[in-house]
């Protein structure tokens, strides 16, 4: 009677300005699907992190058919999860859940994000050793991302020792021994001296904390930077790579490609990358300065 | 940067046949809206009537523009919301609920939907002694409704007689001393022996609850007979009424009107009810036998 209609929604903290819903709605009306796309911002509404268990039984008790989950919630919504693909189960961060049949299945779409933006973006970068700073939900997806495409060595680098070695010892597990290693700040000099590219995984540079992660003079043109950040698009740390002389990938396209990847698993329909990648440049011009999401 | 959307949904029990989707998405497709109407089933999630309180929290959270509320919530409804518009709280029904800045407002389109159905289809028709079988949220919407119309008197008939009283009483305070009567269903053949109409507002003649509300031989060719009841639309009421020649109005222009005013209260804009009548013979028609809504 109806056509195809989808209800989706982003739960976290701060996300007024994400471009998420735009990226979705635009996708769907042009392959005609009845699309709405809702941010459910757990500041806005006043109520903790934790509250994500419950956000989630009620989208799916309401009738939605998925969710993005961005920070502070990736890791704590697990728990409330009936199950969770592979990737998200390595990963130990969800950014994405599909309702089917009433089950809540958690995914992680950052890291097939990252890989397909990296793959297109840098593709000749080489990764025998890679450094990547920040151990978070996002570090996470992304550390995975590059040991998917080959990287030899990735070097987590977290001011909170604790979790860079949690990471490292999962990467470790998950891809073999030696494949992953944990430092702090402090050696980041040493360890961008002999690295062939950086991941940047970290809030530093989005409007509401800017400046760069490290200092500039650590930069070499030897050196690929590919930012996690795409607000702004181009960060400081980016202007100071380029300044350098070092090839950069941007965080748009990790932007479109984890959204194109949700649409896909939301709606069972293949998006077209190629156009959602000129809807984020267009919505990005447009939209005003605000937070990372 | 995306054009105006609306997330609006139904609360209720055993709701899966329900028109609502079709007619409010297919006059916002035609302005350009984006729109999406969700059921959500308390049978089909196994809550309790209770626990719609929780579910309108849930969908405010979550992003819902407005809500319609039927059968067994509109009464349990109201002592979750923010405010009511002075109809429904007159009623003591809602059957609409409209999110404004986070708060919670019920209305009630039961009583407009009935009114504008009426005085398009018996336009003629005696308002001087009016009979109404059925005491329940939508029997004391119709009551205001044919009374705002003009109705001298209206004498409710309950099998409950307490739900009866209780209503009858409320439209004296509302509308005036003697304009409102109750009556068990024994009275019927001498009330409709003098009757200039009868309203049907029970659920009897539904296709879960077939028959006649009451003894065919009733009635009479001096009555108008108005049903509430729109699946089917032609009920065995209104096939016995027409039988004898008594004029007749089905459900399906209460079931439009209050679609119609639902949309304007949730979108602030004019829907084109003409429209929306010929979608509703066209998606009644299309659609298997089922329960009202």
């Amino acid at each position: 009677m109806a056509k195809d209609s989808y209800l989706v929604g982003l739960i976290g903290s701060g996300i007024g300005p994400s471009l998420s819903p735009a990226l979705h709605e635009r996708e769907a009306d042009r392959q005609g699907l009845r699309y709405l796309y809702r941010l459910i911002d757990i500041e806005a509404l006043g109520v903790p992190p934790e509250a994500v268990g419950e956000l989630v039984r009620a989208a799916r008790d309401l009738g939605f058919d998925g969710l993005n989950i961005t920070h502070p919630c990736k890791q704590l919504v697990i728990e409330h999860l009936d199950d969770l693909a592979p990737q998200a189960e390595a990963l130990g961060a969800v950014n994405t859940v599909v309702f089917e049949d009433g089950r809540a299945i958690g995914h992680n779409t950052d890291v097939t994000g990252f890989a397909a933006s990296f793959a297109r973006g840098l593709p000749d970068a080489s990764l025998e050793r890679v450094v990547q700073l920040g151990a978070g939900g996002a570090g996470a997806a992304v550390a995975h991302a590059t040991l998917t495409l080959g990287a030899e060595r990735v070097t987590v680098v977290d001011a909170l020792a604790d979790r860079a070695a949690d990471l490292a010892g999962g990467l470790n597990r998950h891809f073999g021994v030696g494949r992953a290693a944990a430092a702090t700040p402090d050696q980041l000099a040493r360890l961008l001296g002999s690295a062939d590219g950086v991941v940047h995984a970290t809030p530093t540079g989005m409007a509401a904390h800017p400046g760069l992660p490290f200092p500039a003079e650590l930069l070499h043109p030897g050196l690929w930077v590919a930012e996690v950040v795409y607000r702004p698009l181009e960060t400081e740390l980016l202007r100071a790579a380029g300044a350098v002389g070092c090839a950069t990938l941007d965080g748009g396209g990790m932007a479109v490609f984890q959204a194109a990847d949700a649409f896909r698993l939301v709606t069972g329909r293949e998006p077209d990358s190629g156009r959602m990648l000129a809807d984020f440049a267009e919505v990005a011009a447009e939209s005003s300065v605000g937070e990372a999401v």
